[in-house]
């Protein structure tokens, strides 16, 4: 630490990521990367040699055909996660686009940890209220813009109960599916929080809705209080090109395009929103990665059960388990011992617990047999 | 503007980027990019196959593998910018690197922007001080986090006086070469700021450096002051990319990394930090463009010197011009007509003046071409 650095941030305590360990030794279940790469026509895109020419050249600071291309996305897919939506639903939705999602409902980011962060230094001056167990990044905003929070615990089977949040006079920031629990909201209580809660934002993350839930989208075009943040680093497979969006009303989508005007105007360089473009023309992909995931998620679930695992019902690209034949903190350090990573997370309430993304059959073939292999050594 | 708004954001005045123009239609000398694209290198990184397929995992949140390169580079040239400095000298300074810079020194960022952002953001509660004609972005930070700002007018030549950041007892912040002047500090005079302000932080922002000036990077060694901010968007053509740097003591890094990491940890995507490190590896190219950039510097000043206007000393890859001929405003209107953008800004003390982007040899006498053309059917 300098002795320039501000008062207010001597204390502060940064997030802490996954570990990324760079050798590829590891098999990696720790940071909910997806085990596929990104599309073949996303890969394209990358390959143009124009592109390379053109980085010589200020990004578009407005991102205008990258949030043109996913109103038309998304104003087509309402009432459909995208990644669930019928093949051909992007064709056939530009009429219905019209009354769906305009471009200026649209902001694209450094990621969704560039929306996520400005929404807590611009949007929670009177508070903000989010679960208890979540995305841990969240205190780190309230804490890093010295924003008053409270946490919400959650139930007993760690699901959100839409009651704690009603009529709550703050910002709400929910995760759903939440992490690392993986437990969702229907949209019937997102849409109870919002109606209860007209006077103050919501932000629904959905980073991992493209896994089974119902996205809120579809309610952007009745509540001017929801705002819904997506990533492209999960059911996309672009972790590595940083690239989240926000979806909502104009004047709330002003606001961040305000922020970033004032902060870092050309934050999404040209190479990662060619990508980004080219992967919402290959929507078949992604969505067969999806149900691949989905269908390895339940195996996976299946296989631990049977190895005396409590699984927590996941509808997100990782699982939360438990079991009494081991520690949570010994299972995680076994399997890294391994050279296999989850993710373990030092909070009481969860310590038992760990959190393990769901990779290939393969993948998770080899993680249950390693498990299995290592509960029966701890016996002997 | 919606009604979650914080109250403190609501009179925030942007930045205003140069105009950017997707049409191709227009020639741009309005925002300093290079007119040639990166090297053949740099580009061949990013047609990779692997790289496409990698982007499924997050990016190195600490940009180790461009931080130790960087670290080499500039720790090998520490006493010649980096453009300029000899071939070989890379290689040559992998002994002197030890006792110059080492990959703690170095902090990576999505574009200076960041950085500066940064800056403003932790490193100003005891207030800031800078040119008052110099990159309008500063401005813009010390509103955004109520920083107390002193701007100091510049000499009657547009040349910064060291007299005037004497013992400040505020951070400094110095754009060397100068926007929109071009006019540059000698390195000594850069320590003479250091020495007088040993207490205060002080950045050089030394976006247009390897175009003619010295770096303080050289200076990093002896005072744990100083901080200089770098970017690929000029001299390395990478514009696009959105790649920045900034080097000094390691207690600054450390704080810069702090941040980094309690608002976006991945900020820098995996397919640029690629392409920065590749043209790390072309030097030769980077540099002889840099010459060209020079040359066709010198040669615009002299023509447009011969049609009477009066070319503020350069040591940028632009030059800022006025003329009796014709009002700054109607110069830029002229040239806007004619397909050409170069930048005005409507700033009283330089309302007259305007600022050209050196482009190749042809686009300059093209542009010289149509101003003697224009000025001559003012006459008519």
């Amino acid at each position: 630490m300098s002795k320039y650095l501000n008062e207010k941030f001597r204390s502060l305590v940064e997030y802490v990521p996954g570990e990324q360990p760079k050798d590829g030794e590891y098999l990696k279940l720790n940071t909910n990367e997806s085990p596929y790469p990104p599309g073949p026509r996303t890969r394209a895109a990358l390959r143009d040699p124009d592109l390379g020419k053109r980085l010589r050249l200020y990004s578009d600071p407005d991102s205008g055909e990258l949030c043109r291309k996913l109103a038309e996305t998304y104003g087509a897919s309402r009432n459909v996660s995208a990644a669930a939506a019928p093949a051909g639903a992007s064709a056939a939705g530009t009429k219905t686009a019209a009354g769906g999602l305009a471009p200026e409902n649209v902001y694209v980011g450094n990621g969704s940890d560039e929306i996520l962060n400005f929404i807590f230094m611009e949007f929670c001056e009177g508070g903000v209220l989010f679960p208890e167990i979540s995305y841990g990044f969240y205190e780190v905003f309230a804490d890093l813009y010295g924003v008053d929070f409270v946490k919400v615990p959650l139930k007993e089977d760690f699901s959100i109960d839409p009651a704690d949040y009603a009529d709550c006079g703050r910002t709400i920031v929910i995760a759903n599916p939440n992490a690392p629990t993986g437990r969702v909201l229907s949209l019937a209580e997102i849409e109870a929080i919002l109606k209860t809660n007209r006077e103050n934002l919501v932000v629904i993350d959905e980073a991992y809705i493209d896994f089974g839930g119902d996205s809120a989208v579809a309610l952007t075009g009745d509540y001017d209080n929801l705002l819904v943040v997506r990533t492209y680093s999960k059911s996309r497979s672009m972790a590595g090109a940083r690239l989240g969006f926000a979806m909502g009303a104009k004047a709330i989508i002003d606001d961040l395009v305000k922020i970033k005007y004032a902060t870092n105007p050309y934050n999404v360089n040209s190479l990662t929103a060619a990508a980004g473009l080219a992967a919402l023309e290959e929507p078949g992909y992604y969505r067969e990665n999806c149900r691949q995931i989905q269908e390895t998620r339940n195996w996976t679930t299946e296989a631990l059960t049977d190895l005396g695992f409590r699984v927590v019902p996941s509808t997100t690209n990782f699982i939360f388990v438990t079991t009494d034949r081991i520690g949570g903190s010994e299972l995680y350090q076994g399997l890294k011992q391994r050279k296999i990573l989850i993710r373990h997370f030092d909070i009481p309430a969860i310590r038992q617990y760990n959190r393990i993304t769901i990779g290939t059959r393969r993948q998770m073939e080899y993680l249950v047999e390693t498990i299995d292999r290592m509960l029966g050594e701890e016996q002997l």
